[in-house]
């Protein structure tokens, strides 16, 4: 029996998650999941969805009323997002600057779209006029990018891409699960048409709902795909573009399981639906701007920190997000086996990276409640100790003593 | 600020849910969901992983390798082994004896197949020669059946239908979310290829994980749709079938993620995956056969219960799913009403009903953590009193006494 999981409770060993996410979930968050549950159609449960929409129209800074959470992880919601504007044969514009735009890529092509791409070297964001110059070439339905994209820890601006897409009749698609909560981001003032997250990074909660919010523009693409039976056809139904592949992902079924006619769709997930609720509530607790700064205090303090002890940072700083910076493995050090002395010895785990970074730079995060100077500190000190070990040639104390500069200044 | 939810955490009020599901999630559940993160690939994880795996291959009384959760809700499980099995134009057979049975037929529409449909009014299930007349005349690449089809409470018989598809080359899937745990299910010895479910039913959990089994023969026909990179391909890796117009629900990846390879997919939904891990563990603990019995004996007495009371049963009682009954709404009693009393007077949820039925039955569940003595014996006695205060000619205490003598039996 003792060698059947069935007598082994669920018991992780303490971690200080630094990568680029998942990152530790807020005790609140985790508080608010183990509230018990109620029906699918409790007054007090649609009162709680509607509450979390409107939470999340001042997460995500907008006045949309098709504002919800997708029941899946943030790969989920961009799915969700593209499936439902994109219909066979329509043309897709992704600007490539990292992994997440490679992942867009995909999906949109998997939608059987025509999917057109423009990339820079990772480490790299694009110039908004490159950007519109390929929308004027493609003349694209849809442009879909990645904000902040992990990979490379590039953050992409974006406000002017809604203008430019306004002006070329193009609707814009973000992919904010990196970055959003942590670093600036205005859904109506840079009209963006689409916006998907995911808890598990700057929210402070874990994966498995994917916050979305849908502009009116991007409502009358979805809408026009839906195929209503004709028993419950309404006044204003329209029917004129292909059916969403999905049923799952549908976001025309779904906003009318958000909205007042609560049609039924899937069973919510509603252990997630009080996390994401919960992730909402801290974040506007403490204030948008405040946790962007706070985001940007901590990132800057480890930037400095890590320069401090004398490593590299990789790419290009000026447009590196808040929470997340890349730092290029010493000579000499094999990076996974650093990476498992920080884990093993300190119970810190800091992250891998991908593609043509793989081997080259580690991944740490500062970010949700892990964006605070003691997570900072202690995993400067026990990088510094196990690069030590392995015989880098570190500066002594230089890690702990650059980023407490930051905090004193 | 008290008008905004801002101000207000997440505080369900108390609920005994007696309705189709969701239930009410076992304590135990929530308590192992709030445990704290750990990374991706962290070796705990890793092992968590593979041990909830083990677990399921236990709940769906299996030797698949390829038994994992899907992180959605158990939709999300249904239309990842449709996309996965189905390209377009295949041939697909659903026998239709309800709700879910049209679910299938919409989800399997979207995938792009050509879809065959059998029905028997709402009540009734299918013969297996009736199944196996429409396997011979469609031909189908897979027949798609749900279990337990909450709609109608009815249970199908599956016994016979592996060996059906296997004579005929027919890939089998099943739809067991609303009946695993409660009713027995033997994937291995009825020959299932394919099974999905989710924890809100009789596994005593939150919707938002859906439990997968997959059987080397739908596994053959899965990989085969695998679109390798060059950069990654292996020996033994094969493309043949159309790219799955899914990533998110792609069952050829989410084998590679949970498999020895552990290929990068989603980030994991591990808050839900630690509920999933939970509830299979309180399921086996107790003894599959077991907490099959205890939901045949708790349904069994509700089933008694409102016949007690003199209400009618709908639907073929000798085909009824262990865990939901649905009851005919006496005359003159306003259904809609009547439930709202007994959630707002006793907080417990009845669940209204779906077409055909709609309004002229409700359904009563006694499944997962709510199969108790006390749910339904308050269940029962709630209902009466409602009933009675609406004019209803009830029989005085016949709800409770009948219980109470299945349970003296």
């Amino acid at each position: 029996m003792t060698s059947s999981p069935i007598a082994r409770p669920v018991d992780p060993p303490p971690r200080l998650l630094m990568g680029p996410g998942p990152i530790n979930a807020d005790p609140r968050v985790l508080r608010a999941m183990s509230s018990q549950l109620v029906g699918q159609y409790d007054p007090w449960m649609t009162t709680t969805m509607s509450e979390t929409s409107e939470l999340y129209r001042g997460v995500f800074r907008t006045t949309n009323e098709q504002t919800f959470v997708v029941d899946g992880t943030s790969r989920a919601g961009i799915e969700a997002a593209l499936v439902s504007l994109l219909e066979p044969g329509d043309s897709v514009l992704v600007p490539v600057f990292g992994r997440f735009g490679h992942l867009l890529t995909e999906i949109a092509e998997r939608c059987g779209a025509k999917v057109h791409t423009i990339e820079v070297p990772w480490g790299e964001v694009f110039a908004p006029e490159v950007v519109e110059q390929a929308v004027r070439d493609v003349r694209p339905k849809v442009l879909a990018v990645v904000q902040g994209d992990t990979s490379t820890t590039m953050c992409q601006p974006l406000e002017d891409l809604g203008e430019i897409c306004r002006r070329h009749d193009v609707l814009l698609y973000c992919d904010a699960t990196a970055s959003l909560g942590g670093n600036p981001f205005e859904t109506d003032a840079w009209e963006v048409d689409v916006v998907t997250a995911g808890l598990q990074k700057c929210l402070g909660g874990p994966s498995g709902s994917a916050p979305i919010t849908i502009g009116p523009r991007a409502v009358e693409v979805i809408e026009g795909r839906k195929h209503v039976e004709a028993g419950v056809r309404e006044a204003g139904d329209v029917e004129r573009g292909v059916r969403i592949a999905s049923n799952y992902l549908d976001l025309a079924m779904v906003m009318d399981y958000w909205g007042p006619r609560r049609l039924n769709h899937h069973t919510e997930a509603t252990t997630m639906l009080y996390g994401a609720r919960e992730c909402a509530r801290i974040l506007l607790e403490e204030g948008l701007d405040a946790a962007v700064a706070r985001h940007r205090l901590h990132g800057g303090a480890m930037l400095a920190g890590v320069r401090g002890l004398g490593l590299e940072v990789f790419g290009d700083v000026a447009h590196k997000m808040t929470n997340v910076v890349a730092v290029h493995i010493p000579d000499g050090i094999d990076g996974d086996a650093a990476r498992a002395a920080v884990l093993h010895d300190y119970g810190i785990e800091i992250g891998t990276s991908f593609g043509p970074l793989h081997g080259k730079v580690w991944r740490i995060g500062t970010m949700g409640h892990n964006a605070r100077r003691d997570a900072v500190l202690t995993t400067l000190a026990a990088l510094e100790q196990v690069l030590r070990a392995g015989g880098a040639p570190v500066t002594a104390g230089g890690g702990v003593g650059a980023a407490l500069e930051v905090y004193a200044a």
